[in-house]
C-alpha cells in the first residue's frame, strides 16, 4: 500500500518512554509553512491544559505543528499541568526552529496524574529528526490509547484540472460521546483557506460526523479536533463551488474516521446506526437517537445478539419527547419488527435476528409523529468494555 | 425467623407455568377490609398495560388486592395488553369475591410479548386459596425477575400506646433508573388514612428513596409502587405529630427496600453513595451525583477497584452545570484523594484503594461553589451485568 502523504506536511511518531510496552507514544506533525489553523474542542467543563492552550493559540488562526503525546491526558494536573503543556510545545518548536506560538499540544490518556514532561522534552529532538513525508502512520500509531488500530485517512479533491489533499488522523475508542466525540483528530490538506472559512467547514463536518457517534455517552476532557490548511495545492477556497467540493471531502474524512473509532469502540463487536425518523422536530429524534444509543440494556442485547425491541421502544419512551407508543414502528435493517407498538411476530422477530449476527446493521426507529429525522452511530457493550475500563490504569 | 405480617393483610405466591424453571410467578396481596389506597407509576411514555389500568383504577382512592406476575411486562401489547390485565384483575376479583375495580393489576419482564393470560387465570382460584397472613414471603418471590433475592421489609410503629404495621415488598433488578426507580413495590400498613394524605406521603417517601438510586439509567415502563392502608390498627393519621411519625416509619421501609434493589443490582458487587456538595443548588447537585452515577467508565472503575478519580471528574465536568475544576474535592469514605483539584499523591490514592474494595462506601465530591446537596445510591457496572442482559430473553 501506497504510504499516504499529504504536500508540504511531515509527521513522525516515537517511543518517548510514556507506554510500558515501548510503543509509539508521541506524535508531531509539521507544515512546511504556516498553515491557516482552526479547531474544535471539548465541551467538558473540566478541561485539559492542552485543550486551553490550544483555544488560546488557535485565535492567531495560524499554526505549524502539533505535538501529541498518548497514556496521560495532563488532565486535573493544576498550574504544573499548564507549565507542562507549555514546556511540551517549546520543545517542539526548539526542535522545529519555530516560534512556540505555532504550535499545538495535544494530550491524551490517564486524568489526574503530572505528565512526565522530562520525557517528552528529551525525545523531541528525535523526534523532529524523524520528521518524514511518510510519517503520518507513525503519528496516528503514537496517539493510540485503548485504540486497536491506528485511524488514519487520505482524501483527494480535484478542482479546475488541479488536485488537493485532504489527509485525517484520528485516535478514541472509550470516553465517547456527541459534543465531541473523538478524542484527539487531526486534519492535514494543501488546500489554501482563510482561517474563518476553515472553522466554519469544520464545525459543519464535525456536526455530521464526530458529533453523532456514541460510545459510552461519557464526554472526554480532552477532545481536540484540529485543521491545518498549508495552501500549497495553489487551490483557495474562493468560489462557493470549491467551498462546496472541498467540504464533501472534508465531510468523508471526518466521517470514515467517526466510523473507525465506533468500529473500534473500546470491546465494540458491532457497529449500529440509530435512524430516528417521524419525531416532530429533528432535535426530538435526536434526543430519541442518543437516548436509544446510550441505553445499557439496549446495548448489551445487541452484543447478546438477542432482538429485545422492548428494550428500544423503553428506551425511546423516557426520552422525554412526545411520543405515541401505538404508532412506534422499529426495523432492523429492512426487516420490520414492531408495527404500530406491536410485534410483527416470530417469523419476523427470526429475520431481525438474523441481521443481529451482521457486523453492522441500522436500527430504524419511526415514531410516525412528525417531519423530524437523526441518526447516530454507536457500538454494543459488551464484556470486554467491562474489562478494558476495569483494569485502565493498571 | 418470625414470618413477616401485617393485620388484616394476607398474601400468597404460585407458580402459574410462565417462568420456566418452575418457580413462583404470580402473587397476589389481599385486605380483608377496602383499604385506602394510593399509587405512583412510571414516568415512561410508554406504559405497560396494568399501569395504565392502575392508573385510572386509583383514582377511587380505595382498593383491596393486588395481583402480580413476574417474567411479562405486558408492555407494548396493544388493546389485547389490556383486555389481558383487565382479564387477569377480573380473575383474582372472581376468586376473591370482591368487586373487580378494587384489584390493581402488575406486570414485570419481557416487553413486548403477549402476556399468557390463560396461565393466570387458571392459576387464579389456587391462588386465592392459598392465601395467608404469613404469605407475603411468597409473594415477594413471585414477583422476582432477575432478582436473586426477594424483597421484604417489616417496621412496627407506636402510638399513643398503639401499635401499627408497615410492610414493604420490593421487585427491581434492573432497567432502573430515577422517576421512578422500582419496578413494583407494594406496601400494606394497618394505620388509617384518607387517600389524599396516603398519596402525599407516599410521594415523599418515593422521593427520598426509589427516587434516589440508579442501578442502569433505563427507566422501566412498568414502574409502580401501591400503597394499601386498611385502617385495622385503630390508628388514623389525623394529627400532624402521627403523620410525622408515620412518615419516619415509611421513609425507613422504602429506604430499606431501595437499598436492597441496589445492592441485588444485577450483577452488582458494591453499593456506592455518591454524595454532591457544595453546588450552587441542589438540584445541581442532583445532576451532576446522577450523572457521575450513570458514568459507564465511573462504574467500571468501581466494579475494578480502581480509584480512577478522573473519570469522576471528567463526569461532573460533562454534567452541563457551573462548575470551576480547580476547587473539586473527592473523598472515598472519609479518604481525600483530590483537594481543590489536585491528586492528593501515591499515599491518598493508596488509602482509596482500600476503601474501594469495600462491599460498601461512598463517593464524596465536593464542588466548593455553593450551598447545593444531594445523593443518589448506585452501584457498579460488572461483567455479569453485560451477561445478564445479553441472554435475558433466552
Amino acid at each position: 500500500m501506497q504510504p499516504i502523504t499529504c504536500p508540504g506536511f511531515k509527521a513522525a511518531g516515537t517511543h518517548a518512554g510514556l507506554k510500558k510496552n515501548g510503543e509509539k507514544d508521541l506524535g508531531l506533525i509539521f507544515s512546511d509553512v504556516p498553515a491557516a489553523a482552526a479547531g474544535v474542542f471539548t465541551t467538558n467543563r473540566v478541561k485539559a491544559a492542552p485543550v486551553l492552550l490550544d483555544m488560546e493559540r488557535i485565535k492567531s488562526g495560524t499554526a505549524r505543528a502539533i505535538i501529541a503525546n498518548s497514556r496521560n491526558a495532563n488532565c486535573c494536573t493544576g498550574a504544573r499541568g499548564m507549565q507542562d503543556a507549555l514546556a511540551m510545545g517549546k520543545a517542539a518548536s526548539a526542535a522545529l526552529g519555530i516560534d512556540e506560538k505555532e504550535v499545538m499540544v495535544a494530550s491524551t490518556g490517564v486524568i489526574g496524574t503530572p505528565l512526565p514532561v522530562g520525557k517528552i522534552v528529551t525525545a523531541a529532538p528525535g523526534l523532529a529528526a524523524a520528521l518524514s513525508s511518510e510519517g503520518f502512520m507513525d503519528c496516528a500509531r503514537a496517539m493510540m490509547t485503548t485504540d486497536t488500530v491506528p485511524k488514519l485517512v487520505h482524501r483527494r479533491g480535484e478542482h479546475a484540472g488541479k488536485a488537493f489533499n485532504v489527509v485525517g488522523l484520528a485516535k478514541g475508542s472509550g470516553m465517547i460521546a456527541p459534543n465531541m466525540a473523538t478524542m484527539l483528530c487531526f486534519v492535514c490538506t494543501d488546500i489554501g483557506a482563510d482561517p474563518g472559512s476553515l472553522k466554519t467547514m469544520l464545525v459543519t463536518s464535525v456536526n455530521n460526523s464526530l458529533n453523532t457517534i456514541i460510545i459510552d455517552g461519557d464526554t472526554s476532557t480532552n477532545d481536540t479536533t484540529l485543521i491545518l490548511a498549508n495552501g500549497l495545492s495553489g487551490i483557495s477556497l474562493e468560489t462557493p463551488a470549491l467551498k462546496a467540493s472541498f467540504q464533501r471531502v472534508l465531510d468523508d474524512v471526518l466521517i470514515t474516521l467517526a466510523r473507525a473509532l465506533v468500529k473500534d469502540g473500546e470491546g465494540a463487536t458491532k457497529v449500529v446506526q440509530i435512524d430516528v425518523r417521524g419525531a416532530v422536530t429533528s432535535a426530538d429524534a435526536r434526543t430519541v437517537a442518543e437516548t436509544v444509543a446510550n441505553s445499557p440494556l439496549v446495548k448489551t442485547a445487541v452484543f447478546g445478539q438477542d432482538a429485545n425491541w422492548g428494550r428500544i421502544a423503553a428506551a425511546a419512551g423516557r426520552a422525554g419527547i412526545p411520543l405515541d407508543p401505538d404508532r412506534l414502528d422499529i426495523f432492523f435493517n429492512d426487516v420490520q419488527i414492531v408495527s404500530q407498538g406491536l410485534s410483527r411476530g416470530d417469523r419476523a422477530e427470526a429475520a431481525a435476528t438474523t441481521v443481529l449476527k451482521l457486523p453492522e446493521f441500522s436500527i430504524t426507529i419511526d415514531l410516525n409523529g412528525g417531519p423530524g429525522e437523526a441518526s447516530v452511530l454507536t457500538c454494543d457493550f459488551s464484556i470486554d468494555y467491562v474489562k478494558i475500563n476495569a483494569d485502565y490504569r493498571s
